[in-house]
Order: structure tokens, then C-alpha cells, then sequence
């Protein structure tokens, strides 16, 4: 693993995390994307090399309205970069974590993305990415 | 704020934990070190030019052991590193958060560090730090 891609924060109203998120980096978010898939808009902080996302629900079906629901706002999932995500799923597999997404799928920010079950890793949801190649 | 420095996650058997994310990140911890202040013992790992800090509650009063009993195993703050903490805590203060130690303390891994309220930070419990220069 790479490094800290990104923190992902679970939020009630994204305009209003914006404001207080570009007051705590003393800089605005530099994208919003909306991941119909996931009942999710994002927004997108840089911190250095790292990034923080924003996440809302668009939908109480969505997984942040019930992790909201469950445990309120707050951290979510902290995603690690990789080269090949592939070869590192079949890798943490093989360790014995429980892989919730065997096959990768699109996630924000031009990346495939898969998750690792947070009963497998000490109550921490993490997500791999890699970036595709266009 | 320069970067993530590094992600803490609360974990109730630094051992066991020490095991299990050495298999996450294919590498072992690099250092073991006690904040008797803190009431906590922690294990760092590298992630690139980012961390992970693991802590374990030295006693019931140590706020790891209060978070684990309330909230469960899983990530207990995000650190940013920063060149001038009492400069970013002034700014921070003057923007509305709740600052927790409006003089940083000692931490660990030879850095002076701050918290800010995670009621002023949309639940996130965000930690300041800055290398002390020997």
C-alpha cells in the first residue's frame, strides 16, 4: 500500500461540512461528484498528498444515512492506494480478511475500489483504490 | 496543514492488533512506545509517507479504554501535521472550533500536538501535530 489516499467522513448536509471543512484546511474543496451507485455525493479536500472526502447521503437507503443513523457524523473509511488492487484483494484474502467486494467496482474520483469487512480488521472500514489508466 | 500524519485507530490488544495490521500492510510495525500521560501504549506503522497509529489502553480512566467501551474497536482520530501548531490553533480558535489544549502537549513519536472538539468538527476528533525539533 501506497499510502493514506483518503479519509472518507460521513456528513449530514455536504454544503454546510464544506464550509466548515474549508475553514479547518484554510482552502475550499476542490471537486463534488455524485456516486448514484452508492447513494452518496462527495466532496473532494487535498491535504498534501492525502485527501479528505465528504460524504452525504442522497437516499435513507443509502450506507451513510444508516451509518449516520447508527453512529452519527464522523469518520467512515480510511482508503490506502495500490498498484494493483487485484493481486492485493487476493493477497489480504489468502491473510484472512473478509473482502466485500471480490470484483472491483467504480468508485469517486476515477478509481476502482473495493472494501475490507471491518469485523476482519479491528472495526475499521478500508477501502483499496487504484487509479484507472485511461 | 501539510498531510495526514497519520490515522489512530483504538484497538483493545495492541498484540493482536500488531499482528493483524501486519498483515494488512504487509510489514511490521516500526516502533512501540508508551504516553503514560495518556494512559495509552501504541504501535506505528508506514504507509508511504503517511502512518497508523494503533493504541491500547494502558488502564480503565485512559480515554482509549472510555472510547472502546462507548463506541467499539475502530478509528479514534485523524492527525494533520502542521509547521506551526500555536499559529494553526489561534487561526482554528478564531474560526469557531472547540480547541481541546490551547497548549499543545508532548505526544507521542516526538511531536507537540492539540486536539480539536469533534462536536466542532462534524464528529471527527481531529489531532494537530508538529515534529519537535531537537
Amino acid at each position: 500500500m501506497n499510502k493514506i489516499e483518503h479519509i472518507g467522513i460521513a456528513v449530514k448536509n455536504l454544503a454546510d461540512a464544506n464550509n466548515l471543512f474549508k475553514k479547518l484546511f484554510n482552502a475550499p474543496h476542490y471537486k463534488i461528484e455524485t456516486v448514484a451507485s452508492e447513494g452518496v455525493n462527495t466532496s473532494f479536500f487535498k491535504v498534501g498528498s492525502n485527501k479528505v472526502e465528504l460524504l452525504e447521503a442522497t437516499n435513507p437507503e443509502s450506507p451513510i444515512a444508516k451509518f449516520i443513523e447508527k453512529r452519527g457524523e464522523g469518520i467512515h473509511h480510511i482508503a490506502f492506494d495500490v498498484d494493483d488492487i487485484a493481486s492485493e484483494l487476493v493477497r489480504l484474502e489468502q491473510e484472512g480478511f473478509t473482502v466485500l467486494n471480490k470484483t472491483p467496482k467504480k468508485g469517486a474520483d476515477n478509481k476502482m475500489v473495493a472494501f475490507l469487512h471491518p469485523k476482519s480488521t479491528n472495526g475499521v472500514l478500508i477501502e483499496l483504490c487504484q487509479d484507472i489508466k485511461e
